[in-house]
C-alpha cells in the first residue's frame, strides 16, 4: 500500500476502512479529517489531552514520539505502536487502529443514524438562484421592489431585507449583473444577495450545551449531512458543576452572567471555528445556528438573568424558542445569521429536554414511552402523541461519577463494566481503553451496586450484611468496602473499591430519579407493563448495563428489550430543527404541551422518594423481576 | 410691569400677546423658550448666525449689547432697540417685539393648523398598563408568556420582545410587582415596559430632511399635541446645495457617504436634544422617528449607496417604507424606538413627495388637483382618488435665489416682493425684516420677471425691449438690466438688478416645471379649466404672489381662488404619519399607486420645454387671463 505520488502517502483507518491519500509532512489528526473519520481530540491537537490515542502498524512511516507522547502514552505501549494521532507525522504509508475511546465520530454518527428518524429536509435557510431583469427608463423598480416581485413570482410572499444588507444591495446586484443567489431564512428573510453559482456551500450548526459538555455538529443545509462534529467541556465549569452554583455565579456576583456568558459564547466560537477549519467550510457560511441547553445553559448563552430559576417557584424568562441574530451575541458565523434557542418547558426542564422528546419521536407514538435523560440534572418523560408529562428530577451527578471514591467520567482508564461472581465474590471487570484503571464511571458503579445486591453482600437498604464475609470485602473501623480492582491491577497505586457511603450516594441519585418516574406514572395512570418503551438518554445512558438499572431499581421492572438506549438525544433534536421548519414547529408546540409537573410540590412525593431509596424499590411487587430472581437464589 | 419675585422678570412677548416670568440671568432666547414662542436660531444661540433679531422696549433691562451683536446689528438698528435674543441677558422686565423675518414657530404652527386634516389618532406607538398575576408553584408559566397572554387579553395578538429588553424583563417585571405600563410598536413590539404610573410621556418626532433645511417636530402622542418645533440648516451644504452634487460627493469620494450620513444624523441629534430640552422631554421617552425627504436625502440617511440616482435610469433602492431600529443609525432616543423612513415614487419622488400628496388629501379628492412642490427639485403631482402622476423637474435653484446675480434666500434683508409702475417704470418693494435690503429672494425675482413683462420692459423671449427706455433700465456692453433697488437704498453699497441673465435663468426653471406639468397634463388628459384645485408647496411657495407666477408661466391660468399655498407638506405629512397607522398604510399604497413619468424619456418634453421658455408660454391659448390682460393694455 504505497501512494504513486512519492510526495504523498496512504493511510488506511480501522475499523472504519477508510483509506485517504495525504500529502506527507501532516499528522495522522489532520489524515483522520480528510479521511472522515472521527476522533477525538479536545485539546485541538495540541499534544494536551492524550485524547487521540491510535495503533500503527508501520511505526517507521512515521516522525519518532514527541515530547508530549513520551510523557502521556506508558513506555510498554509506545513499543505496542500507540501514538498520538495529532503529534505523529506522516512520512510514509501505514495503517492505522483508532481503538473505541478514541472514537468519536463512530460513536455519534451511530447516535446520528440511530436517532436521525426520516423527516423531511426543510431547513430555515434555502438557497435560491434568481434572474432578475434589468433597469430602464421604462422600468424604473427599485431594486429591492425588483427582487421583492422576482421572489414573490418564485413563491416568496413577502421577503424582507434588513438594513444592513438593503444598504450593500444595489452594489451586489449591480457587481453581479443582476444574475444572484439569495439566501432567504424561513422564506421571508433575505440573510445574503451573492453572485450566481458560487461553489461555497449553506451551512449550519446545532449545538447542544450540556451543563459539562458541548457537542456541535456542522451540517450541510443542502444535503443534510453532518461534516464535523466537535466538543469541548464546557468551560463555566471552572464556576461550578452543576446548574446550581452557576445560577447562583450568574445572579450573585457582579457581573458573573455576563462573565458565564461569554465563557460559553467563546466556546461555541471555538467549536465553530475548529468544525469549520476541518471541513474546509468557511465561516461566514455558517447561515444558522440551532441550540439545545438546559434552562439554566439557555439562559446564560442568551444572557437571561437566571436567579428566579434557583429560588422557587423556578420561573424561565421566556418558554417559547428564541431567535436572535448571531450578531447580537457575538456568535462568528455569517454575520446575518439567525441563532435559533429551541423552547424549553419549564425551570427545570429546558431546550434539552424538548430536543430529546423530538428526537425519540415519543410525541407521535400511540404506544406508551419513558423517556430518561440521565444527566447532573435529570428528566423525565411519560407520555405518548396523546399527551406527555415532565419532571426534573435532582439526582446530581453520582452517575458521573461524582462524590463517589473512585468515581470518575467514562473516559479512558475508567472501569465501564463490573461483574461479581456470586460464588466466590470475584469481580470480572472492564476499562475503557483497555488500560489499567483508573477509576469507576457511572455505569460501572450501577454494576457494582446490583451485583452487590444481586450476590448478597448488600442488603436491601444498601447495607454491607454483617454475615458474609469476603476476600473482597474490606471492613475498617466499622466502614465496609469493597475491592473491585486491586491494588497492583490499578494504574493509581490502590486498591479500586465501592464503600457503603458510595452506594448510599448512588440510592440517593437513583431514588430522585425513581421517586420522579413514580410519580409521572401515578399522574399519568400508567402501569410499568403498560410501557411499551423504555428510552434512556444522555452520555451515561450509552454505557448503561438496563440489567443493573432495571436491579438496582434506577428504571422500572420492563422487559430488557423494550429499552433503547438513545445517546445524546438533545444534539440531535437540535440538528432536526436546524433541518427542519416543522420540527421546530413541532418544538415549540411540545413545549407548550408537554405538561411539567413540580415534584417538590407533589404530595406522595417524599414518600416516594423515601420507598426508591430501597434496592430495588420498598415495593417489592414493582419488581416481579427482581423479586423471581431472588426467590430462586439458592 | 414688573415681577413679585425681585430675582425674577416679566417678559412679555408681542405679536404673540404671551407673558412669562424668568429668572434674571436667562437670555432672551431661553426665554421664548419659556413662554413656547417660537424664534429662528439656527446657530443655536452661538450669536453666529443673527436670525434671532427682536425689538426691545426697555433696553435698560437687558445686557449691553455683545460683541456679537455689534458685528451683526447696523448700529442705528442697535440705537433704535434691536437686539439679538440669544446674546440678550434679563435684567429686568421689558416688553419684545419679535419681528416677522425671526419668527419660527408662529409660521410653522400655521403650516401645521392649516394642513393637518382630520384623522384619527392612532400612533405606531401605544402605551397599555398591564397587572400581572404573580407566579407561583401552581402557576409557573415563564414571564415573557405571562406578560403575552396578559397582552393577548387586551386584543394584542402577537407581541414580540427583542433580545436586549427580554433580557432586563425578569428584574423589570419583578421590581415593579408585575404592575406595569408597556411601550408598544404597532400592536406587535414590546418596546418599553416599566414601573406603572410614570409620570413621564411618550413621543415621536417628524423630520423633514430638506436639501437645504431640516425642519423637525416634537410631537406628544398620546395627546397628538407638537410639543417643539426645530430647524436647522442641513450641514450637507459643505459639500454642495444640490442633490446632484451630494449623490456625487456620497458615491465618487472615498468615504464620501459615510459622512454626508453621519453629517445629517448629527444634525437630527442635534434638533432632538434641542427639542426635547425645550420641551422638558426626556430622549428616551422619544419612541418613534419619521422622515421625509428627496429621495437622495433618504438614501444618505440610511446610509444607502446613492450612485445610481445619479445616472440613467435613476433607480432607487427601495421604495417602501423603511422600519429600521434607531439604535442602528446612530440616532439617540429611546434605545429600542423604530426610525421609520417614509416610502419614495421614484428616483426624483421622494417620501417627502408622498408625504406632499399625504398632507393634501389629493389622493382621496373628487375634484382634479394639481401639486407642485417647489425646491431645488420640483415635484409635480396631477389627479385625485382615482389616479395620481408625478413626475420630477430639474429646475435647479433659481428660485431659491441661487445663480441669480442679486438673489438671495428668503431671510432678513430680502427683497421679497415687487411691483413695477407700468407708466413710469418706477419700483416698489418689501424687504424681510424691514431693513435695507440686500438682494432679492425667489418671489421677488418672479415678481420683477412678470412685472418687466406686463409693462413691456422684456418680449416674450425674455429679452429686454430695445425700444423701450427708463431710468431704471441700464444697458452696459449689450447688456441690460433693470435696477429694483438704487444703491443708496441697498445694504450692499451698489444696485440691486435683474439681468437678461437672470430672467434667462428664471426661463429656464420655469420651464423645467411647466413642461412637467404640461406632459402630466396631457397624460391625464386634464385641461386647464378642469384644475379644481392648485396647491404650491415647498418653502418657496409661500412668498410667491400666484399672479406673477401664473403671469410667468411658471404654473397653468387658473383662477387664482383656487390656487392654495400649503408651505411645507413634507413635515405635515410625516407627522401624520407618526400619529396614524393608517396614514402610513395609505403612504404605502400612495408609493405604489402615483405612477413616475420620466421626463427625458418622454417624446413631447422637449418641445413642450422650448414652449415653455416663452413667457408665459408659446402657446398663449393656454394662457386666456395673460393674453387679456395684454390686449387690454394701451
Amino acid at each position: 500500500m504505497t501512494s504513486k505520488d512519492s510526495r504523498k502517502a496512504v493511510i488506511r483507518f480501522e475499523p472504519q476502512g477508510k483509506r485517504v491519500e495525504v500529502e506527507l509532512g501532516l499528522t495522522l489528526l489532520d489524515s483522520t479529517r480528510r479521511a472522515g473519520v472521527g476522533i477525538r481530540s479536545e485539546c485541538g491537537g495540541r499534544g494536551l489531552c492524550g485524547k487521540c490515542l491510535v495503533v500503527v502498524e508501520e511505526q517507521s512511516n512515521l516522525s519518532s514520539p514527541s515530547t508530549a507522547e513520551v510523557r502521556l502514552i506508558p513506555s510498554e505501549k509506545l513499543r505496542a505502536g500507540y501514538r498520538l494521532a495529532c503529534q505523529s507525522i506522516v512520512r510514509g504509508s501505514t495503517t492505522v487502529w483508532i481503538p473505541p475511546e478514541s472514537r468519536l465520530e463512530a460513536r455519534a454518527r451511530i447516535l446520528a443514524e440511530g436517532l436521525l428518524r426520516p423527516f423531511e429536509l426543510d431547513p430555515a435557510i434555502k438557497r435560491v438562484h434568481v434572474t432578475l431583469s434589468k433597469p430602464s427608463l421604462q422600468d424604473t423598480t427599485p431594486d429591492f421592489e425588483r427582487l421583492h416581485s422576482a421572489l414573490k413570482k418564485m413563491g416568496f410572499e413577502e421577503v424582507e431585507v434588513g438594513h444592513e444588507l438593503m444598504q450593500r444591495l444595489p452594489i451586489i446586484l449591480r457587481k453581479a449583473d443582476w444574475d444572484v443567489d439569495i439566501v432567504l431564512w424561513m422564506d421571508r428573510e433575505v440573510i445574503a444577495v451573492e453572485k450566481k453559482g458560487g461553489e461555497r456551500g449553506v451551512y449550519g450548526v446545532s449545538i447542544d450545551i450540556g451543563t459539562s459538555k458541548l457537542v456541535l455538529h456542522l451540517v450541510d443545509l443542502e444535503s443534510g449531512k453532518t461534516v464535523s462534529i466537535k466538543t469541548v467541556e464546557n468551560p463555566q465549569m471552572a464556576y461550578g458543576e452543576d446548574v446550581i452554583s452557576r445560577i447562583n455565579y450568574a445572579a450573585f456576583k457582579e457581573g458573573g452572567l455576563r462573565r458565564l456568558q461569554e465563557l460559553v459564547i467563546e466556546a461555541v466560537n471555538a467549536l465553530i471555528k475548529e468544525a469549520c477549519r476541518e471541513a474546509g467550510v468557511e465561516q461566514d457560511r455558517v447561515f444558522e445556528v440551532v441550540i439545545a441547553g438546559n434552562t439554566a445553559m439557555h439562559h446564560i448563552f442568551l444572557g437571561y438573568p437566571p436567579r428566579q430559576l434557583a429560588v422557587a417557584p423556578y420561573v424561565a424568562v421566556v418558554r417559547r424558542s428564541v431567535n436572535v441574530k448571531a450578531k447580537e451575541l457575538g456568535i462568528k458565523v455569517n454575520k446575518l445569521a439567525n441563532v435559533l434557542a429551541l423552547p424549553i418547558v419549564a425551570g427545570f426542564v429546558g431546550a434539552d429536554a424538548v430536543a430529546d422528546v423530538l428526537a425519540t419521536g415519543m410525541y407521535e407514538a400511540e404506544d406508551m414511552c419513558l423517556l430518561i435523560d440521565i444527566g447532573t440534572n435529570s428528566e423525565v418523560f411519560v407520555g405518548n402523541e396523546e399527551d406527555i408529562i415532565s419532571c426534573s428530577c435532582a439526582a446530581g451527578p453520582a452517575f458521573e461519577g461524582m462524590h463517589i471514591e473512585h468515581g470518575m467520567k467514562a473516559v479512558t482508564g475508567a472501569i465501564e463494566k463490573v461483574r461479581i461472581d456470586p460464588k466466590d465474590y470475584e469481580v470480572e471487570y472492564e476499562t475503557i481503553g483497555d488500560v489499567k484503571p483508573i477509576g469507576m464511571c457511572g455505569s460501572a458503579i450501577v454494576d457494582a451496586v446490583a451485583e452487590l445486591f444481586k450476590c448478597g453482600l448488600i442488603d436491601e437498604r444498601g447495607h454491607f450484611k454483617r454475615d458474609v464475609s469476603a476476600r473482597r470485602l474490606l471492613r475498617e473501623g466499622g466502614a465496609s468496602k469493597f475491592v473491585i480492582a486491586w491494588r497492583d491491577e490499578s494504574a493509581i497505586g490502590r486498591d479500586i473499591t465501592i464503600s457503603e457511603k458510595d452506594v448510599q450516594e448512588i440510592l440517593l441519585a437513583k431514588a430522585a430519579i425513581r421517586s420522579g418516574i413514580a410519580i409521572l406514572m401515578k399522574e399519568k395512570g400508567v402501569r410499568e407493563e403498560e410501557i411499551d418503551h423504555l428510552y434512556i438518554a444522555g452520555a451515561f445512558g450509552e454505557y448503561l448495563n438496563p440489567q443493573s438499572a432495571l436491579f438496582i431499581g434506577l428504571i422500572p421492572d420492563v422487559p430488557l428489550n423494550r429499552i433503547s438506549f438513545v445517546g445524546n438525544t438533545a444534539i440531535i433534536g437540535a440538528k432536526m430543527c436546524l433541518l427542519s421548519r416543522s420540527m421546530r414547529r413541532i418544538a415549540d408546540e411540545l413545549s407548550q404541551k408537554i405538561r411539567y409537573v413540580e415534584l417538590t410540590a407533589h404530595p406522595d412525593f417524599h414518600r416516594e422518594f423515601v420507598d426508591a431509596l430501597f434496592i430495588p424499590h420498598r415495593d417489592l411487587s414493582r419488581y416481579p423481576t427482581v423479586m423471581k430472581y431472588i426467590s430462586q437464589k439458592p
